[in-house]
């Protein structure tokens, strides 16, 4: 048993019934309780309460947090975490003026990394990964979802799957697999578009499936990678073995992503920096969540999402991190959280809800992360002492978070 | 004696005749030595080399740096750590729509910070202040400017500057004191702005100077707060009591500011997000040093100083964090340095060159810091192991920074 006394605040507080995500003016409403505590037993959250209801709990190990939050972890629901070397190369070439389309011509890009990985062994992509896992945590990082999409080949593909298997065999945290084989067309079907989707239906989707590789299906829809008629039949391929999608649109362009996605049921549309009001009101009613990547925008071109137009409109927002060697070289949700109040013009409040339930939303497991709720699995963290909750995105170089616990365990 | 061996490269050495700052093309020049040593007796640097010249060293403490990067600390020659709260409600507030300028109508701003210093005990801001310092100094600062200015009487500014002095008094890495009573122009004399000019000229520098108080003077050029006639009348009284000048101007408009100072032989101007190519060239015939300070704009309004122009036109760049309350509550520099890359374009090279040697400089400290010469103050940190100094800028998020010595002593 873990008993936190005198918690200043608890961030993000729910009694039954729980909610499964917030929407609209919600948003902006973030229970809490003061001056509180927190029990936990099993690795799950037993109770919590003001600290007049405390209860005795002898024999546990006994936190005293006075002065300090406490929030549940980060659920980052759209990460590249597996990936073979960082690209600060291609970053110099862009400060030296270079376009992303330059650099890709040059080698660069998506295919770098893919050309990095196949020559990578598998133990040593689960270590670079398993390292960056361990950083995120530390950052307060207690869900997470991770992408194939550096393979482009069956092999390639499948490397990076089992690589993300083995992280969620050596974690606590939940991990979710998703498989995007759509990234980037490989070079190798530069002239043959058809060859490689049919290789994704025909060969990967069926060997990811029985090896029960991945949780759901994702593909880049954008303009110089794939249409939305393509993404369609993608996501239709990974219906028939069980996937669920999760899809990158509207990075660059609004080639209609976003209705295809809705129309197939997708668990969420990631990105967005380019939104239609159409589009927004196609997400409104529909069970499909935006992401919001902000950390892309900050390394690329300062184009953000129009995150307060979807929330007037209602929309559940999700933040998450993007964490890739290319446009988002940082999984800190921390500074996540920091851009969407900064850039995006959420308040501390929204964006709290965006990176907690909301992404555990996105990740399919708000019934058991996301929020401190009895039953769910103690995964919190405290910060340092602050002031306030605003305090976290308003010091946006500071390192706030101080001591996380996944299941039930400091990590 | 302490021996680093096995450095993957030290980074920003010098040879004899040891260089002031660095300018124009050559900014893109950072001298290292690869597979390397650094020795280090008395607090300075003793000797370094490729480790091909280590040399033995008797009973010398020995650190193993292999795969580490080694740099000169951090010279950060623009903040205003000492300050009596946060204010992040003012965030809150931005966030929600209000302009700065309402915010300040509000009472907050300066006079916020104005506000609450004076009720702040000086034993208890100087606790606040240096829990900061040792905050920064886990960043890789090793070098420091604080300014007053939040006093705005003559009780309060020095309070202020007597609690920088036993910061100084604390810590082995150089703090200069500057005096900024021209911060804003405090409530009591808002119909009397000749009153506290004369109350600057006739009570604060004489009392600053009696004690000693300061290295510097200080005064926000810039609309609604101090015109550049008055900034040279204060450059002026300044320079009657010995103190050199480093002047707040360009941050939100031209107004001619950089011609005063350069004028009167100021020692840097500082922000600079507004800049005509007529105040480029009166800097280039100059010795003032510009000092950019991205943080503000990136807190603020994404208005970022035209650093790429002023490289071309030969400028000499210094960065700082301009670590503050209102506008920039963060002192991290290798975040500074992140978006000197990301934001202003300038090349990890120019980056570094700007945030140690020429940091030193804007300090006047050139001579004992600001890169890794024999006989220099031994003030350095080793990086985690990472692949190249691209990655520092790159990865935004991450804490690339590990071990921090100043004066020869790990802090």
């Amino acid at each position: 048993m873990l008993l936190l006394r005198n918690i200043q605040t608890i961030f993000q507080t729910e009694t039954a019934p729980l909610r499964e995500r917030v929407a609209g003016a919600d948003m902006q409403v973030l229970p809490s309780v003061d001056d509180a505590f927190l029990l936990v037993e099993n690795g799950k959250i037993l109770s919590f309460g003001p600290m007049t209801q405390c209860p005795d709990a002898p024999g546990a190990q006994v936190v005293d947090a006075a002065g300090r939050l406490l929030l549940p972890t980060w659920c980052d629901s759209h990460t590249h975490l597996v990936f073979a070397a960082s690209r600060e190369n291609e970053f110099v070439d862009r400060i030296h003026g270079l376009t992303y389309e330059q650099i890709a011509q040059r080698g660069g890009g998506i295919l770098n990394s893919a050309r990095r990985l196949r020559d990578t062994p598998e133990e040593v992509l689960l270590e670079l990964a398993w390292q960056r896992l361990l950083e995120v945590q530390r950052y307060g990082t207690g869900a997470i979802e991770i992408k194939s999409g550096y393979g482009l080949s069956v092999e390639g593909e499948l490397k990076m799957l089992r690589v993300i298997r083995a992280l969620r065999e050596r974690t606590k945290m939940p991990v979710k697999a998703t498989f995007l084989g759509a990234h980037a067309l490989p070079a190798e079907y530069k002239t043959d578009r058809e060859g490689y989707l049919r290789l994704i239906e025909e060969e990967m989707l069926p060997r990811i499936a029985d090896e029960g590789l991945a949780d759901y299906i994702d593909a880049f829809c954008e303009k110089n990678f794939f249409s939305p008629a393509e993404t369609a039949r993608l996501i239709e391929a990974g219906a028939r073995y069980g996937l669920k999608a999760k899809i990158h649109t509207n990075q660059f362009n609004c080639l209609g992503g976003i209705e295809v996605c809705v129309e197939r049921g997708a668990v969420s549309v990631d990105h967005l920096e380019v939104l239609t009001d159409e589009e927004i009101n196609c997400l409104k009613n529909s069970d499909t969540l935006p992401v919001l990547l902000p950390s892309a925008p900050f390394f690329l071109n300062d184009h953000y999402p129009p995150a307060r137009r979807m929330l007037d409109a209602g929309l559940p927002l999700v933040l998450a991190s993007d964490f890739n060697p290319g446009s988002s070289p940082s999984g800190k949700m921390p500074f996540v959280v920091s851009l969407a109040c900064i850039k995006l013009r959420m308040t501390p409040e929204e964006a709290v809800n965006a990176a907690t339930l909301n992404g555990a939303a996105a990740m399919e497991i708000s019934h058991s992360h996301g929020s401190i709720a009895v039953g769910k699995s103690a995964n919190f963290f405290l910060t340092k002492p602050v002031s306030s909750l605003a305090f976290l995105p308003y010091a946006f170089g500071s390192d706030v978070v101080e001591r996380v616990w996944i299941a039930g365990e400091e990590v």
